[in-house]
Order: C-alpha cells, then structure tokens, then sequence
C-alpha cells in the first residue's frame, strides 16, 4: 500500500490545467527571453489581479535564484538585507546572498516573523553609530508571505513595516513562494493590490503553487529595478523559453486558478488541523495555511509514518517532535479522510 | 497565411514525447532538488550513453546559468577561462563570467574554432612572462560543439586540444547547448565516449533539443567538481522540482530520441542547403549542422521575409547579408518543402 | 593648553626607530612587491622569533585588508568564517567579508572571545542538518589576539579551539592587530612560537604597534594559501614599494623593539588601571593590555573630557557610560602621571 | 661597483622632503581615516592646484586598488569598463576588475592609446546590437596619463574622448600613477585643471613621484560616487592611519614640489634621449616623459646591463630587444653624465 502524501507541497509536476496549456501550445513559435506574447497576457493578467497596470513583470525560474537576484539588483554595493532568522534566505539558500555580496542582517523571529519595530530599531542602531560608513547599511527588508513556518503578516503589520521601510528609505520585497496558500487564507487580510501598494518588489510563487516552476517577480513603480534584463542574465536566471514560463502563469492567472488552488489546500488543511486538536495533538505553531505543524510522541511518529509520508521539524524534548503536514493542489480529498481516520 | 518559421531551434515547447513524459508522471511524489529516482533513471541511462558509468550528471535550467556555475566552481580565483572570441560567454551572456569574478580570455576564432596552438600560445605567453603573478592565469578551455556558427571539431582535433590541457594543467570544457545536432551529423566523429574521455566537463543540451528547458552537466570523474550542489543553490541554479528535469532527460535518453532529434534536423538542414547550393546561393559559414548560414541580396531576403521567419546574421556588404536558417525538432517536412519551392 | 591624549593606539606615525630606518635607507633601489632583500630580512627574523623557519611571511597594508585577503583565499566558494559577535570582521569592517562572497558565523561572545565548545556546537549543528548541502559551511574560526576588548585567550583555551579546528576541518586565523600589546602583557601565557603552532595563519600587527602602516601575515605551512601573491594583487593589497613594509617590520623585529612597544605600553596601562581602581572606578571589561575600560557618570566624564582625549564605548545606564584609554608606544610617562593625578 | 640605476620610478622610498614632513609630525594624534587635519590641508591644496573647490580628494595606498576601487564603484553591475589593449587594468592586475565583476574591454593601442572613434564605434556597436541586453554595456572609459609606453594625450584628444563620453554617456576615468611626469613634460598641454575639467575621476599618482605610497583620486563633481568611504573600506583600500597619506601629500603639494619631482626627471630623461639617438640608437616608442624606450642589440645589451640597472620591455627580432630606461626623483645628474658616458 502506497503512503499518503503530506510531506511537502513542492513535490508533484504541475496543476493540470496548467500542464494542458504547455500541450495545447507546444509549437508556440515563441521570441526568446520572455519577449512573447504568453508572457505578455500572463503580465497582463498579473497587473489586473494586482490593480497595478504599470507594474513591471518578470518570470524567473526559483525561489533562490529569484531572491537573489531581486536582493542583489536592488541594494547597492554598501547595503545589506534585513530578514527574519528563520527567512529562508538566511537559512537554507547556501549563502546566495553573501555569495553575491552583501550580508544578511538576521533578526530575532516570533513565529516565523519579525516587526516594525525591530527594523526600527536595527536602522537606528546603524545610524546612531559613529562609526557607521564602516558598517554595512541596512538597504531592504526582505519577508515571506505566508512565512516559512505558514504564519501570516497581517495589513496592520506590513502597514507598519512599510512606514518604517519609507521613512528610514529602506525597499520592501515580500517573498510570497507560497503566496496562494496565504491569499486564499481565511485568517488573511492582505490582497495582492495590498502587496502592490506596499511592496518595492513581490513574488508570486509558482513552484510551490501549481507550476512546474517559476516565480514571477511583480516590480510595482516600473524601472525600479533598472536593466533588470541583463541583471537577470548575469544571473544566470534568464530562461531561454521564457514563454514556458507565460503560459503557466497564464494558466494560474485565468478563471480564478491560483485562488482555487490555494483555497483547496487551506480547506483541506483545516480539516487536519481540527482532526489534529480534536484528537488532542498540540499544534506547535499557530499556522493558518497550508503548513500544519504538531507535536507527537516518538513512538506514535514511528506508527504514523509506516502510513504516511510528512516531514520532521524538529525535537522538541526527550520524547516529542515537532512534525509537518503540507497540503497543496495534488492533495486528495480521500487522502484527508483517512489521514483524519488514522489520527 | 502564416510564416514558415525557421528564425530559431528553442522558440517551440517540447518534444512529445518529453511532455507526455511529464503528463504521465504529473502526481510524482517526487524527493526535491534531483534528489529524485526519475533524475537517477536519467543519469544512468547518460551514463549508459557515454560509457561512463562513474560520471556525475547534474541537471541544470538554462545555458549561461550552466556554463556560469561550471566556470565559476571549476576556475580558482585566481584563473580565467580561454574562449573563442565568438563564444557564446564572451558574446552574449551579459559578462556573467566576469560577474562571478573571473576574465574570459578570448582567442581568435576560425568559424567559431580554436586551435590547440592558438591555446598553447596563450599559455605559454602567461607562463614566459616575468611579471605572470600579476596576470591572469588561464585555468580552463571552454569550446562549444557545435558552436555557435554550426561547425564542428573533429576528434583529431579535441585530441590536440585536450593534450595541451593536459600539458598545461587546463580543465577542458564542452558546451553542448546544440549537442543533439552535432551528434547525429554525418560530418561529425566526435561521440559521446568521446567528450566523456576527453572533458573534464561537458553539457547535454536540452532546452535546443527537444525539452522545456534544462542541461546536462557531466563530469566524468566523479567529483571534479567538489560540494557542487552547494555552489549550484549559490549560483540560483538549483531547481526545487529537479525530478522535472530528470523526467525530460529520462525521455531524451530514451529509445535513441536524442539521437533522432538530432537527425531529423540534420536531414532536413541538409536538404535546405543543398536547395540553397543548388540556387546558386553562396553559405557564408560552412557548417553541417542545424544551422543554415547562406548570403542574400537585400531585395530578395526582404522578399523571403515576407513567406519565412529567419534570423539575420550580419551585413556583407553594402548590397548582401548573411542569413539564418535553423531546424530542429519541431521543423515540419511539408515547411522544408515549401520553403525549397520558394528558394 | 593641549589634552592628554588616550584615545586611541592607530593615531602617530610610527615609533622613532622605524621612521630612522626609512630614513636611512631612502635610496633603496629595492625591486618591487616585496621581492626586496629588505622584506627578506623581515621575514627571516619573523621566522625566528616564531621558531618556525618554513612559515611564509606576507606583508600587507592595513587591517580590514589582511582580514579579508586571507579569510577570502583560504575558504572554498561554499564556506563561512566563525567569528565572535564582538569581531572586527562582523562589526566594523563594512560588510568586507560579504563583500567578497563568504558569510560571517557570528557566535555570541564573552567580554569578545567565543570558546571551543561554541564553536563545536557550531559546526554540529552545520553537519546535524539534513538540509546541510543548502547552508552555509563552518570553513574557519577567527579570533583576535588581544580581542577588541584587550581580553587575551589563555593557551589552553587555545589549545582546546585548535584541537575542535583539527577535528573538524577547521582553518584556524588569529588577527593580532594588537599583538605586541599581548605578547608583553603578563597576563599572557600565548608566544610567538605557540601561534606558529596552533594557526594556519596568524598577523602579527603593525599599524598599531609602532608601524606608519603594515600587517605581517604569517603561514606556518608554506604554501597553504596556494598563488597568494596573484590574490593579494586581486584584492588590491600588494604594496608596490614592499620594501617600505619590509624595512619597517625589519626595525620592529630587530633588538626586541616589538617587545619593548608592547611591555611601555602595558606597564602605563597598568599603572591607569591600578589608579583607577584606586579611585573606585569599575573596569568594564576585564583587560589586562593596552585598552583600558571603564565606567564614569556623565557629569564626571564631561569634566575629564575637558582635559583628556578618550573614546566612548557604550551607554552603562541612564547616568553612567563604559570609556575606554588606549596606551600605545607613543604614550609618554609624564601624560600618564598627569591623567593619573586628574583622576 | 654599484651599478648605475635607471631600472624604474618605484623603487625608492620617498622624496626627502615628504619623509620630513612625516618625521616632523609623528606624534600627530591624528583622527583615523583620512578624518585629520592634514589630509584636509592636502586635500585643499590639490583642489586649488586643480582649481576645482568644490572637488572630493580621497587618499588610497595602491595603484591597482585605486583603479579597482574607483572603476567598481563608479560601474553599475551590467557596465563593463573600456581599456586600451596596454592598459595597466588590462594587463599586469592580476584581473583584479574581473575579480570585482567587470569585464575590461580592450580596444588596441597605438603607442598605449585609444582615440575617440574607437570608443565610440564600441559602444555604436554595443547598442546597434538587437541582443545588446545580453551584453556588457560600455560603462567608462579607462585611459592613463601617462600612458603605460610613457606617451602623452593631447588636450585635443582628450577633449575628443570627452565629447564622446558625454554623449555616449560614459565616465571618463584617468590614471595618473605617473602624472607628475607628464604635467611636467615640454610636450604636455593638458594641466591639473584640464583633468578636473574633463574627468569623472583621476588619480594624481605619489607611489611613483615621491611618496613611500600613495595615491590621491579626485572627484571633480562632489559625490559623484556614493558613500564612497564604505565603498573603499570594503574594498580593503581605508587606511587607518590616512594622516599619513595626507602629510605626504600635503608636502608633495607645497612649494611645487609635485611639479619640480616631475621637470627633474623629464629633463634627465631628455638628455638620456638625446644621447642615445645622438649614438645612433632608435627610439622604440616616442615617449616624452620618464620611460625612455631603445633598441638595442644582444651583445651590447649584455654589456650595457653589466654597469646599469634597466629593463627589458620585448624582443624585437633575433638578434635586437627593447630595453627601458626610467628616470625619477631619485635619479643623480652625475649616474645621467656617467650612463650619457657608457652609452
């Protein structure tokens, strides 16, 4: 008998309606680059979602490789990043960042997440240090949306952070790799024309979100980011067939698909969670997306793990750990039910 | 009436064969970042290919991110990498070397060649000068076959070649962005044992032949290359889904379709070239591959324009220019006839 | 009427017997980049001062500079560096490290030293992570020798830090910007001989012990950083007129001069230290070197500034701030007797 | 008997009246950085020499650094910077801009310049390009003055050069490590106020005309590179102690010490010349400033090595070489009287 499947939520091809569109358009006779017209209705597409029609559109293929590039083309030489401990960029992107030049300034997370004030706080001590030109300047903050333990930003929040970011001139880019399982999220408040309005530079996840790949990196004041062409070549992030990448955007982006795609995953999610307190589990973080975290003992993990696939967070004491659910649009309802039976 | 469409070999999706492949296997369940078995399937069956069973193969996205990240983890700091100064690192990969810190040290080409001499001089100009410490020290050859104007080394001389690396303590590089087309060439007597007896890296091409998107970078003694997947996350270069990778490559490999890839271009080249020859059109470059060079006077190509998408190549003079036919897998045997009846 | 001037070590040319020893050889007719038999002479006596007649002995120019050209050239692409959080490299020197593609580990320290036990748990934590091929590699421990808070590591812990660096494949730098301040200092129990030991590489500073300019950075192993000389020019770090640093480093290391600077400068601090004491003051920091710390209320400090030059360390509580006094070479006896009667 | 000197200009420590201005002032208590008292005096005299108030003057210790420093931070990262094929940057750095993540495109030479066409047919071919996204973009313009071959541009050449920058929109940088040679020079025409006036950035050189070391880059437009003091810290380049940059400059500045430094040596230079075209030698480059080029046969090349100290440049066939004679502020008229005598 084959395990059910919860261990990840990047781990199945694509949607199949996005998989029809690259098979209906298999001989597209494309421009290269990203110049088509796939890409240019996927664009289209995003800026009406976003209530942003000037907003400048780029696909690139992953999320380091997406960050990355967006942190490196928009600090300058002397700056660095401000992240969460736990942003993703700090943790598990090999270095990327530092790769290309400038430091990660890591601050303590609650959750998952940081606060206006402590960027604040970070900008001030910069400024109120002497010796600040031989410092490195705090240029960008970088968040995740939903962040890498499912927690939310809510509007209050980013509104915040956001006054911090204009009054201390700091740019503002929101890593959304998982930003349909927050959009479609009861327990959110925050619309993609919100991130438009507030974010320097945004991403709207693909991968972990019904692609095969691709991010799309939304750029709201156009020129932001200036030859952000030749920047992404000298990346290495420039797709050849950069119309694979349009028409799976096109696909997310019509009839509602990223939304319904999100949707499905919350709901069923929640229905693991609620399975999970009712049969007493604690849950190890207040997650209301597509992650869903809990507490188990040692030997209950070994029995549920012959049944099904999740993955391990971490040791919590001597008998416990703290284990992942994910659920994503390969998830199947029956697969929920008896996962729930199980429990 | 649409155009014929022969501008380009990367401007269609996918071979069938490689998107059914990946239909079929859409609910993959797959293990992350090539970690997969459809990747280990597809580098044994490269392995099989090059009779080469210690190589690693990794899969990578695009053409300037592979031939970046081998340059970049292979040259040490204080080294450069020999080219042809039409290579397609010097040329049109927006200094991407450079930008990972190391000079692309560019000899004259001869239709797109080096020579083992050319090479030879080259480093024994660095070694005879007194002052070398302050210079860049070449650290690496990087070819391509075909290269970029379609023409071929032959095997004598990646022979020569790869004994002045030997020599003189180069890694030998091959790009095969095209590799399909060089392959299945009558011309050609250079094989995949070949490259694998010959580079100490090479590159499988897939986004020219016949996938999405996506290159095999070989190395045949294994770990060459140290802690690649590491300075692979570095570059931006790895791919969250790489079993999607590993699917096409696995479709590539199998029964012989790279290799009929490759031949039906050629066949169909060949039949446009000697339409070409037979008209009385003089081929600006002779190559044997899947690109078509030839010469045309303004009025007639502005004439052929109207029926056929081709790429121009350069000004001969004041009255011709030199053209580019390209075939690939997704070239149609009634377009290569009509196209002949036009000539 | 003039202030006593305490407040810093890096502030007057350079020890009288240095200065003679430019001036008496002005017409040096020396060859270039540290090729001169000046430079030889330094070296030599380097080497015998640390008992280490196979070490490799550069001379560079300024701090932040040594730091990172051998913290730069001697990790791998895939490597960090673990510093104190209280380490020059992580506070002040602008993000240099970064600047140059490599993280900075910073570790949490102890009035500015971190311990092998930190450390271990360090790169255990690096080993222990399933997802380590996606982070940054632990690759070498910096410390500094007397610390940027004048605290010295004893040679045991020394001893112990080396013996995790051996376990654990760990280069092991020690910056010694100050170490003539440490080797002089009774508290001391680390020689010359026992860095040569215990370092892969090690400076021996001289812009602030008695040097117009210049860092001898000391390999023990010759050869360990491979083409250095091409890596200094790389990072803009060879000096053209090397003989000037050699001639220098020459006079530092003839008669015991590096001694004698480090012991004058020692026993003034000494006798601030025992005054301040005296007059109830509390030492900051524990120092026992040439940075002398410690605690004023704001009216009191106002008054002294009025009449001493010293620098300002960090706000104690609302009343009270840490200060620091500096003694160097230049620190002339009677400005001690003076401050210490003001105080 | 020692030999005669005419090897090079860097191989002394420095003008005797720049080592009395540092003896007479070492016990400076100084602030660091370049912050003190006589580097703003320095900096006052050279912008009055270059009749440019408004003018920022920093103090580096290298030329390679300076170059690096100055050409990475004035470059965005797509922009490469435009070189003469002899140019310092091009040949004898180590690939130091490379290293920064420049490309250095090299135009040929005549005698070590560039004109106005060529710079302007590359950067017409840059945008006449329909792939010049994926290229490096001309950025600046890199020129020495002196050049590497000791020839001079003209005020017209440069006004030329100039012109097309502006139009062109590209920085025009001079690197003027020898510059003392060539404002001095009977056949210069281009003066300290014409560099303010038509550069981005120059460099007037001391390592090479009187100092131990020791460059000064002017910026003629305030601020025209951003927090360049961080900038040049990360780049290793920051010295401590830059007092003692600004006392050498501060001397080299007073009294016309700068221009009398370079008319000694010119003028010993021109009667080397003479003398050897008197004796029937041929001039290899038609250098009028320091460096003065001969052809010379092997036989008396080996005679002529055994009383002077000089060097060689290249082999001009089998049986002649071109040798190199330099002059500087070190060189005595009576070794010119008994070279003029040997010869």
């Amino acid at each position: 008998m084959e395990k059910l499947y919860f261990a990840s939520d990047y781990m199945d091809c694509a949607h199949p309606a996005v998989l029809q569109k690259l098979c209906e358009n298999n001989l597209a006779h494309a421009s290269g680059y990203g110049s088509d017209t796939f890409s240019d209705a996927a664009r289209e597409k995003i800026r009406t979602a976003c209530r942003c029609p000037g907003a400048d559109v780029y696909f690139l293929t992953g999320g380091t490789q997406s960050n990355v590039t967006v942190i490196d083309t928009v600090l300058r030489p002397w700056q660095g990043v401000i992240s969460a401990t736990s942003g993703h960029i700090q943790i598990h992107e090999a270095g990327a960042v530092e790769f290309c030049g400038h430091r990660v300034i890591a601050l303590p997370n609650r959750d998952g997440k940081i606060t206006a004030e402590q960027i604040d706080a970070c900008v001030a001590e910069y400024w109120g240090d002497d010796n600040h030109e031989h410092m490195v300047m705090p240029g960008m903050v970088y968040l995740s949306q939903p962040t890498e333990y499912g927690t939310l930003y809510s509007l209050q929040e980013l509104e915040a952070i956001r006054a911090v970011c204009t009054a201390r001139d700091l740019a503002l880019f929101i890593d959304g790799a998982r930003l349909a399982y927050a959009l479609a999220c009861p327990a959110n408040d925050v619309t993609l024309p919100d991130l438009a309005r507030l974010c320097d530079v945004f991403i709207i996840g693909g991968t972990k979100c019904g692609t095969l790949f691709g991010e799309a990196v939304v750029i709201p004041v156009s020129g932001f980011i200036p030859h952000f062409v030749t920047q992404i070549k000298q990346h290495g992030a420039l797709l050849a067939k950069g119309f694979v990448n349009g028409l799976q955007f096109d696909a997310l982006f019509t009839d509602g698909l990223y939304h319904r795609i999100g949707a499905g995953a919350i709901e069923k999610a929640d229905r693991i969670r609620a399975a999970l307190v009712a049969h007493g589990y604690s849950l190890g973080i207040p997650s209301p997306t597509n992650q869903i975290f809990f507490i188990i003992d040692d030997a209950k993990r070994q029995q549920l793990e012959e049944r099904v696939a999740m993955s391990f967070m971490e040791r919590v004491d001597e008998r416990q750990v703290m284990m992942r659910f994910c659920t994503s649009w390969a998830t199947k309802d029956e697969d929920v039910d008896t996962l729930i039976s199980i429990l």
